[in-house]
């Protein structure tokens, strides 16, 4: 039986979620396919199957997993014979900081920045539940929040700032070749790459050539997902 | 030849340097025995050998090597036989996300709410250098800081937040068992127990928890440098 995974879609058939990604990759990287089942933001009865309503979620046989962290380690454990996606104990416990980490400092510096203009790119069904629900987390109109969007530059700096100074040293974030810990850092900036209406990394910045490296994996997998912004 | 380490000493024999500890508890990994020279802050001649002024500096018969994170990668590739700091590649890619995130963001958050108590406790031939350099840092007299505290302390709680949730779901920043992510944070707070009049942790944090296993290891070699603030 084939492995599903549900992820959230917007508008030109774009893959937005940073979860989703972790979870494309890691998928990629074990040589696994997969059934994607696109949802929207308005379609969480398709997921009530899974006893909750967030994506991503893997269905492999009988097997239902939910939450992006507890689908690789479910994959490293289910099959490894395939590549590693952490390369042992120590790799695993270190990238699940990485994981809440860029939950907790990454993500939100990026969203912040992009909100706005993810919202002309979230299905036209979406755009009301996307509105209201982001409205009431930051606190404030949209658009407000767009026109101080200058503020938060400052902490996506701060947050890409010890990425940079590892890709300064190693090619990257899990040393000579990627592993989950690249892919969670990778899904935080494939989303704003193909959601956002402006480029968020500078061509000359050394996140952006490990993204392109990214890209590159598997045959080009993420790159054939275009950029919203233009090149 | 044994091994020499060259650290940092306060009042009272204290240790203070984050990044000394982080290479004491290394070395003990390794179960590597080294000669420990103290030398304050005043003393830099003493380290002039190695081309810069910087501690931990290690000795290894005829090699010296600098900096926290090359010594860790030294005795980890110097001596593979012993229990490994990284456990593989991916493990040693990620430990150097931590170390520099660690420098960039937790560290920074700590020495802003300590380093008026640290002051006391320098020797006191250091005083005059560290006021002026700390100062000097912060732009601002280390008593003007020290009124403004609970501002940083947001900081410190924000830096704290990923390691609080890696805790609640593994012993140990690198998972079943310690290894070099955890040496980097104990570091980090180990430094301020050794050298603030305030506990930084609340004793039914994680972290605080976490702490307390990391200072019983290899026979309370961390516990025997006592804290500065009353139990």
């Amino acid at each position: 039986m084939p492995i599903t995974l549900y992820e959230l879609v917007a508008q030109q058939d774009r893959r937005l979620s940073p979860f989703c990604w972790r979870t494309r990759m890691a998928l990629k990287h074990k040589g696994l396919d997969a059934k994607i089942e696109a949802v929207g933001y308005s379609e969480k009865e398709k997921l009530a199957f899974s006893g909750q309503d967030r994506v991503p979620i893997l269905v492999d046989g009988k097997t239902t997993v939910t939450d992006s962290w507890r689908i690789a380690c479910y994959l490293e454990d289910t099959y490894p014979d395939r590549p590693s996606l952490f390369g042992g104990a120590a790799g695993r416990g270190q990238a699940l900081f990485i994981n809440r980490w860029a939950d907790a400092n990454l993500n939100p510096s990026v969203i912040r920045l992009i909100v706005r203009e993810m919202l002309d790119m979230v299905l036209p069904a979406d755009r009301d539940y996307f509105i209201k629900s982001r409205e009431a987390r930051f606190g404030m109109p949209l658009d407000q929040l767009h026109a101080t969007r200058d503020q938060h530059r400052d902490a996506l700096e701060k947050a890409l700032l010890p990425i940079r100074q590892v890709l300064a040293e190693q090619p990257y974030i899990c040393g000579p070749a990627p592993a989950y810990g690249d892919y969670i850092i990778f899904g935080s900036l494939q989303w704003p790459r193909v959601m956002a209406a402006t480029e968020l990394l500078k061509k000359d910045d050394p996140v952006h050539a490990w993204r392109e490296k990214m890209l590159d994996l598997f045959g080009g997998y993420a790159r054939a997902h275009p950029a919203r912004a233009a090149a």
